[in-house]
Parts: C-alpha cells; structure tokens; sequence
C-alpha cells in the first residue's frame, strides 16, 4: 500500500459522482452554472465575500497567488522548506516575472512573527535591494504541523503593520482545519490572509484546487494571469464541479479527518520514533535502512527523507482501518 | 442546442469510461502506468519516434511548443487571425518570456511560403530588430480551412531552409486529418512540424491535450516549463488516460469526422451563405440579425462573428442526425 | 561627411564641459549634487511637477515608461512604424514582461484618435484577448513628421477616456519643439502626455536621456525597475550634469534648431524629390540608385531606404553652413 | 574626504582624454573604430580569444552573464552576500527571467568547492526542483578578500565536472590582479572562467564595464539581450574608448595598485581591528560609535557596516599620501 503522497490516492466518490454529472453541455471557460456558484459555495464557507478561480494545480493557485501580491521587482517572505521554493520548479518566480523569494528559518517549517520582523528589518530601503511584498506560509506545512489561529493572526499582524500581501498555501488546508477543529475562516480571512490556495486534489479530488482572494479585487487581473498561463480550461464546469462536490457536504472535511486519523494511528505505532509532532496527515519518522526494508517487504511503500529518517503520508481514503497493517508492522519493528 | 463551440461539448463515452477506469492508487505527477504509456502510443499513431507531454489546454501546449522554439528575444511568424495572437491573453509572450508574434495576412487564414519569405526578407540581420525564430501555423485553421500535407511541407521547407521551428497548433488536428483522409504523419512529422498541439479536448476530451514533439530533444527542457508553468498535475494519471483513451480504435477519428459531417450538412443547406469553404467543424455563413433571431428563436444557439455573419461550430457528438434541425432551419430562412 | 544618423555626431560643447565639471568625487549613484537637480531643472521648463530619471538611452527611457504604464497582460498602441516595434529588438516586451504592441496604420508614421477608436472597439472584453492599457507615439515620428499640440490632445482625450496611459517617445522631442515653436508643455503635459522619453543623445549629449513622468507616482516603482535593469549608474553624476547642461540657456533647443535648418535647407534644395514633408531634421527621397552613388561619391554618407529611397539625418552640429554641399550636390543631380 | 564607495571618485585623467579624443563623428552603436578594437585588445591582455561587450554597470555586465549561462527555469549557485542577490535589486532575476540563485555560506564572502558540491547533490534531479546551471562568484570579494588562481582553478573543476557554467563578478577584479601580481589570464580563462563582469567604473572609469566572454560564442545572443536591455548605447564609442583606454599602458593596473595601497595603509594602522585580512581596497574596521563619530568629525565620510563595524573603500585617487590622514586618525583612536 502507498504512503509515499496523498497524490497518489484516486479522487473520492463524491468527485466521480459530480464529473459524470457534470458531463453535458455548457458553456465553456469559466461561463457554465458550476463555475458561476463557486463565488457564492465559498463564501458560505468562509462567511466573507471571497473570490474563487479554480486551477489544476496548486503550484498554479500559488504562482497566481503571489502574482497578485507581489511585483516582479518585489520579495516574498517564506519558509526554507517551502513547497514554493522547493518544490515548483520556479513556479514563483515565473508568474511574478522574477521576484525574489527571501528565506527564512523556524521551527516545524513554520515562520514566526520575529523571523519575519527580524528580516524586514534587515533589508535597506533603498532601490538597491528587492524589497518585501509579501509573506506566505503553508499550513499544514511542509512538516506536517499546524499554525493555529492566533500563529497565523500574528503573522497577519506583522503583514498589516508592514503592507504586505498574506499568502497561505493551503495544499493540506483541509487537514490543518479538521486538525484544529476551527473554523476555515478563523485560519484565515479573519486572522488577515489575502489568499489562499485551498487544496483538493490532495483530499480526494481529481484536478480542481481553489484559488481563494479574501481581497476579492485581487481576482481582476488574476482572471487575465490565469487565462495567460493557460489556466483557463475550456471545459472548466468538470474542475468547479469537484469543488462543490467538495463543499457539498462537507466531504473536504470528512476526507480530511479520515486522512488525520490514519496518520494518527501511525503516530500511535511509532511512539519515540516520531520526528515531528503529527498535527495533520504526515508522519515522519526515524527508521534504520533494515526497518525501512522490512516495511517495504511488507509491500508499504513510502519515501525515504533524508538519512535515517521516512515519510509516510495518508490520503482521505487511508483512515484508521486502512492503516492499521502498517501501524502495526512499525510497531512491531 | 448549442453550436457556439466544440467546447461546449460533453466529454465522449471512452473518456469518460477510462477516467473511472484510472481511478485507482497509482503514482503521482507523469511517472504512472498511463503517462509512461503515452510516448508509445503516439508514435505508433505517427510512425516515428516522437515525445508527449500532457496539458490541460490548448493555450498551454502552444505557448509551451513555442517557449522551445522561440528564444526570448526572437520572433515567430503567425497568421493575423491566428489562436495565439487573438485569443490566448498573451500566454506565447508569457512563455517565451516576451518574444514577438510577427502577424501575416493569406486567405482562409492560412500562411502561405511566399508570405513568410517576404516578411522574412523584410527584417534587417542586426540586433536591433527581432529575427524570426519560429513559424506557428494552425491546422484546421481559425477560419475552419485546411492545409494539405503539401502545404504544409511546403512552409516546412521555408522553415528549414531558414533555421525556423516549425509548430502547428492543432486545436482541430483531428477534423483536418479526417477530412483529409491522409495519415497524422503526412500533415506533421513528413511535412518538417516540429511541435503539434495536438487538441483532444474540443474532440470529446475533457482535459487533457497532447503537446507532441517531433523532435524529442526539445522535451527535455519543455518537462522543466510544464511544472514551472503549474502544469504538471498531481494525478496526471487522468490526463493520460483520457489521451489514450482517444487513441484507442481511433476514436479522435471517429469523433472528427463526425463533427465534419455534421458541419457539412450546415453548409448543404447553407449554399451560398458561405463565406469559407467548409473543410472542418466550423461553417461560417452570411447572416442577417433578422435571420440570425429567427435561428435563434428555434433554440439554435451561436456567435455572431462580425457584422452580418455567424459562426457555427460542431462537436462530436453534432453528427448528421443531430444537426438536421439546424440545417433544415437555416434552409427554410 | 555622415549624414546617415544624428548618433554618429559628437557631444556638444555644453556638455563636453560639463562632464569635465563634475569630474570629482561625490556621492553615487542618483544621490549627487547633479542628479538632485534633475526633477527642478525639468519642472521649471515644463511648468508642472514632474519626476525625471536619466537613462542612457532612449530604448531604456521607452521601455521603463511602457512598464509604467501597462502591465504583462496588457497591450500599447502604436504605429507599425514606430520605433518601439522595428528597432529596440523587443526591449517593451522585455521590460513589461511580454506586453503585446498593437500595431495601428497612419500617414507620416502618426496614430489618430479614430484608428485608436477603431482598434480599441474591436477588442472584446474578456479575458482572452489583451486588452489595451497604452498609448504609445513618436515625435516627431520615424518619418520625421510632427504632431501639433491639437494632435497630441486628440489623443490624449481618446487615452484619457479609455483610462489608457499615453507615452511619447520623444527621441527627437527637440526637434519637434524647435519645428513647432510651442512650448514643451503644450506638447506634453498639456495633451494629455503621462511619459515622454525626452532625447538629448541624438541632439548634442553623450550618453544621457530623460524619462519625463508627469505623473510623478509612476516614479516611484521606476526607480526599482531602472536598478533592477542595470541602468542606475554608479557615476550617475555625469549623465544628469548632461542633461543640466543641455537645458541651461536652451541649448537644446538651439541644437534642434540647427539640426532642422540643415534639414530644411537639403529638403528645399530637394524639391520634388521628398517623400515626406519636412518637419523636423529628417528628409526622406527619392533616389536612385545612380544619384545614390553620385552623392557617395562625393563622400555623403547616408542610408538607403527601401527601394530607389534615401534617408538624411542632419545632428545638432550640421546647421545650414554644414549641410551646403550636400544640398548643393542633390540640387544638381 | 570620501571613503564609502569607489564610485565616488572621478574619472581619472587617462579616460578624461580618451572621451575628448573620441568626440568626433564615427558610426553609430557599436560600429565605430573603438568599439571594434576591444575584442583585440582584451584578447591581448588574456591571451586567449575573447569576446568583449561594453555596458555602463557592473549590473548590467553581472546579469548579462548569468542570462548567457542559466535558462530561466534554472539556478545559479552563489555567495549569501554576493551583490547579484543582495545589492542589484533581483537584476538577475530579470535578465535570466526567473532562475532562482542559491544562496551559499562560506568565509570571506568565499564560496569553497566543497559548499557547492554539497549543495548541488542536495538537488533531486527531477523537474520538481530548480537545477543548477552556473556558479557566480565575486573577485575580490564582497568583504574585500581575493580568491586565488588555484582556489578559483578549483571551484572551475567544479563547473566542469558537473556541466555548469562560469562566472566572475569583478567590479573589483584589477584589485584582485593587483593584490596577486598575476596574469588576468591566470585567475580567469586558465581556471575555468566562462564569463568575466571586468569593472572600471570604480577603478577609474566613468560610466564603462567589460562583459569578458571567454567562450565567444556566448557574446551572439548576448548582443541581442544587450539591446534589448536598452543597453546599446548609440554613442558606444565613448565607452569603448574609455575601456581602450585603461587598458592601454596597464592604467587599470596602476590605479588598482594606488587603490590597494591606500587600503594597505588603513590596514596597517587599524591593527587588531581588522574585521578581515586587507586584500583589496576594502577595509572593514570594529569601531565604537563615539570612534565613528570622531573620525567623521574630522571630515572622514564612511559607511557603518553592521553594529560596531565600519567599512572604508579606497579609490584609484586615494593611494598612500591621500589616506594618510585617515590612517593616522584610526591610529590615534
């Protein structure tokens, strides 16, 4: 069994359901019925006036994100380890046209009030050096933890007092929700995120993520960018249809839980191996190359990170009783 | 019922069925069973060693096709009327990174040899104006005409013998092919094409079009492009599906040459309504706004295209039997 | 003697003598005693608060206004002729990242306001097709013809309407003046005019533009884009000492009005031969191939331009005592 | 008297006399008799065949380079503190279109072969991840320290082995030869360099670098992304003619010479407050406020360098008898 990437999981019954209810004729782009709800779905949610583009990828609902937060000539702050710098291939700096991404160190993968303050206050205000424009942060993170409401409330803080752009890269938003048990508007529009790139695919979904502006004027040009990207998808009814389906319900949530819970269980197993706090549906642990081997005989597949170290990573369909065989082939290690 | 665009269009059953099919665990981005299958079975299809990446649009395959022909600072040659000038928000600038589009004229919005050479011969060899790079044609082309193989061999030799790359957008790839009755190769690899985008999505797809490379090598850096761009979904599995879904027992094929018959039953009764002969799915006709209501009022649904004409464009799924009414309708104007 | 640029003449005495005056130490970059001067020195000639950066040349000035004013996803306006598209090898697509130019017809390489209109409506709203954000035009124009004040303000209502911003690329901005004998802020500020590349190098300086805002919040991000360019010059000292000196006593007027009394004198020794009218100190005729030899022979130096054409281009130090023989040596062919 | 940059200092007598020389008609661009001297009289001073462009900056000259060496989707390795990231306002970024540079630790503003191994093999090969395409480093350093042939030979295996490309920033590179006593040659195209950014502006010049290709066929696309940069200048012949012109009785040599030798002196009056060994023309001193203070009230001008450090930069007119008077003040302290 798989435990390499939530990616790997196939899209959950309520998005299959959606996409072959979806599949008639319409209008096309962004013109169709599912597409013209998807404004008011997320705005429920949020309880806020939210503007909501889909996109395929959540490289793309960050790339588009910071685009519309930061100028080519401008910095985004953000985690060492974030996906944005490690992960997208450059993606960042392709939409902005070449901004710079500043990184910063913290704990968890997390960011801090003062590592953020500390590093503004570093930079000259002069032309000579790329000033910030705006700070962006994942949660869950890149290690499987959680800001709570008040973490992120401060950094929104620290983004108001200085003019920046607040980004939450929320590929694994979800999990970080069902988490804390919050509301998602507490983890964001109310602790002063401009934008968020609200996972799905991750969570069950086939090819839909939700690019979500809290700032909603920021939507305008954001249209245009998405179009440029090659975003647009013609037949863009089958990406807003998964996103309600999501919605619907609450299947994002339930799919998350699912998810948290078979990471907690592993979690359970591991007891002292645990490298990280398990907040969310990652678990990293330390295992010798022999342990690693003998889960992989086992027929458990999952990555390797860095030396003496694995990750295993659960999907919305990997809850409790689908994890159990791996909880306890580690605990019987 | 709706002749506004092949866009509008649901997807066809054999895509539909391969996505529930792929549905399943596999591993993530293109390192699945059904994307490593793809090179193959496109070079079956063309009878030469070619490379495939799947994207999500056409827009997408487009720009990332002239991003490896066209530098920065280099040019290519288009037609006035082409998609990539008109219709795609700038997303060849964005993807070269700000190359220029160098607009010709031809009838049927078709670039012949002789415009190419002219416009050509017309730019100084200095560093002060841009130097063509690439020529981009599109085949059936935006005014549903069709270049035959020897056309297109013949650009291709003006191509080669300036050192241009040479792509061809083939939103409507599948129509040409069928209403020429020639082989894929003899419109593309035999003709000197470089790079095709290769549309599936107006042909019964749902979201997935192949960017297919005549010349391997330029994948190597396009695969780069295509995450950096935010293009390489997470569970590529379905896209790949969907592409060899298509392939299989021809349906491209079938499903285009149902849509030509469809569009040329509207042009039988459209007699001298026609302002371009009909080769593909499209048909455009000489329309009063009296008559174009009357169509209307019938539930016929399509884009006026300038003063005094109309656009209609049929789908797979808008063969003869479901056309009649529309054709029948604009005979009794 | 060369009559094929006004950039192959040499620096003027004014400012020969002011590099050699501000050859000694002072601050870098812009924070010198010279530069500080700079937004004064251009505010008190046009009579209105505006924001000067120097430049070293005009392709720099031009392509930093264009990035003021439009975005990457916007279009400028201008003529098929103009500079901007046929001889900076892209440097508006470069700085804009990958804004379209929309190329508009016009006799004497001059925009009206009616093929601007005509342009602009047959753009759709919508986020396929770029949409315009400028105006761009040249005067005096790459035919060497001028707008008057009434033509600038034409199009400067038609920018104004449409919320486009409006840009001149004033290379021979001087001689435009000198031919008009308004003041430059009729020409400017006045009209409607947001940006103009004000051109000393052509017209008596080394090596230093200004780029005029008058709109001085546009200046702000400039100044970030300009660094980021590498156009911010340690030693900026010697090209703002350039430009003090230019407009102190209006030795750039008295230079253009040189260089356009050459002009004057070629184009009334040229009778019937001229192509265009002579507005400014470019005269464009007919020749050929013969005459062209006759003249070379006679070593005049010049551009042929098209066929059985020529271009004279007479500088700030090829007044009418300078330019005689030549005018001499087409009288009698 | 001025010690906080080198840009401060005038031009120096030698370049003086070659501007007015060359204030004479000659061609345009880079056409003229100076500019086409310059390919031989650099490949002269390296002996080795080399391909000269001129630009105004030391960041435009950088920022060509990594353009010609890194494609957009690209990295280039480099110091934490090397002013491509810290000091050129994301230049980097804008010419190469978005390669991101990864920021290494290492002594001295040194970057050691051993740092960028480990970083490099850090990267996974896949396209998730930014890949390396060139190492940058800076000679002599940005604290003022001078990399040996032998240490620059090393980190050019390096590039060798692992197919990266090559270059130096040497805005201080005459002081690097100066403090050496070897060839250019020795510290550049003998130890792997591709690419050299050759300062003059701050040994003498006043508004001319050398971009130095040591691989020619670099300097082809270069000259279009010079134009296109808006960094042809019309008048190119001064700032050839000002390159010639340091080169031509080894004048960069002596003034680099005169500069370090005025540092020298600083050095050895600072004593035990030395921040790092004095290799150049940069001193970097511990200082109290109140010391900072009485220096600058004996009309000594400085930069603080972080807290309770200062950093004195001597020019090609400030040698021993000029700086006395500082390094009797520091000794006094």
């Amino acid at each position: 069994m798989r435990f390499f990437s939530d990616n790997a999981a196939p899209a959950c019954p309520a998005v299959m359901a959606a996409l072959i209810e979806a599949n008639r004729q319409d209008t096309a782009y962004d013109g169709d019925a599912w597409s013209k709800r998807l404004d008011a779905a997320f705005s429920a949610l949020f309880g806020a006036d939210v503007a909501v583009l889909w996109v395929p990828t959540g490289t793309a609902a960050n790339a588009l994100a910071l685009a519309a937060l930061c100028p080519p000539h401008g910095a985004v702050f953000c985690h060492r380890e974030a996906h944005i710098q490690v992960d997208e291939c450059g993606a960042p700096e392709f939409y902005t046209h070449g901004a710079k991404l500043l990184l910063l160190e913290g704990e968890g993968a997390k960011l801090t009030p003062d590592a953020i303050e500390a590093a503004a206050a570093a930079i000259r205000d002069d032309v000579h050096q790329v000033q910030p424009h705006a700070i962006s942060i994942t949660n869950a993170t890149e290690a499987g933890r959680v800001y709570t409401p008040d973490e992120v409330a401060a950094i929104g803080r620290v983004a108001n007092a200085r003019g920046l752009g607040f980004h939450m890269d929320g590929a694994r938003f979800a999990n970080a929700v069902a988490h804390l048990g919050c509301t998602p508007a507490a983890l964001t529009v109310e602790a002063g995120v401009d934008a968020l790139s609200f996972g799905f695919v991750k969570n069950g979904g086939m090819s839909a993520e939700a690019l979500v502006f809290f700032r909603p004027d920021l939507a305008a040009a954001t249209r245009y960018r998405r179009k440029r990207a090659g975003h647009l998808q013609s037949k863009g009814r089958y990406l807003a249809a998964q996103l309600l389906a999501m919605l619907e319900d609450d299947v994002w949530l339930a799919n998350a839980r699912a998810a948290n819970a078979g990471a907690a269980l592993i979690a359970g197993a591991a007891g002292g191996r645990l490298v990280e706090p398990v907040e969310a549906n990652e678990v990293f642990l330390t295992l010798t190359a022999d342990e690693a081997a003998t889960l992989r005989a086992k027929g458990f597949d999952f990555y390797d990170w860095g030396v003496g170290q694995a990750r295993f990573v659960t999907a919305w369909d990997q809850g409790e009783a689908a994890v159990r065989p791996l909880a306890d082939a580690i605990a019987a290690l």
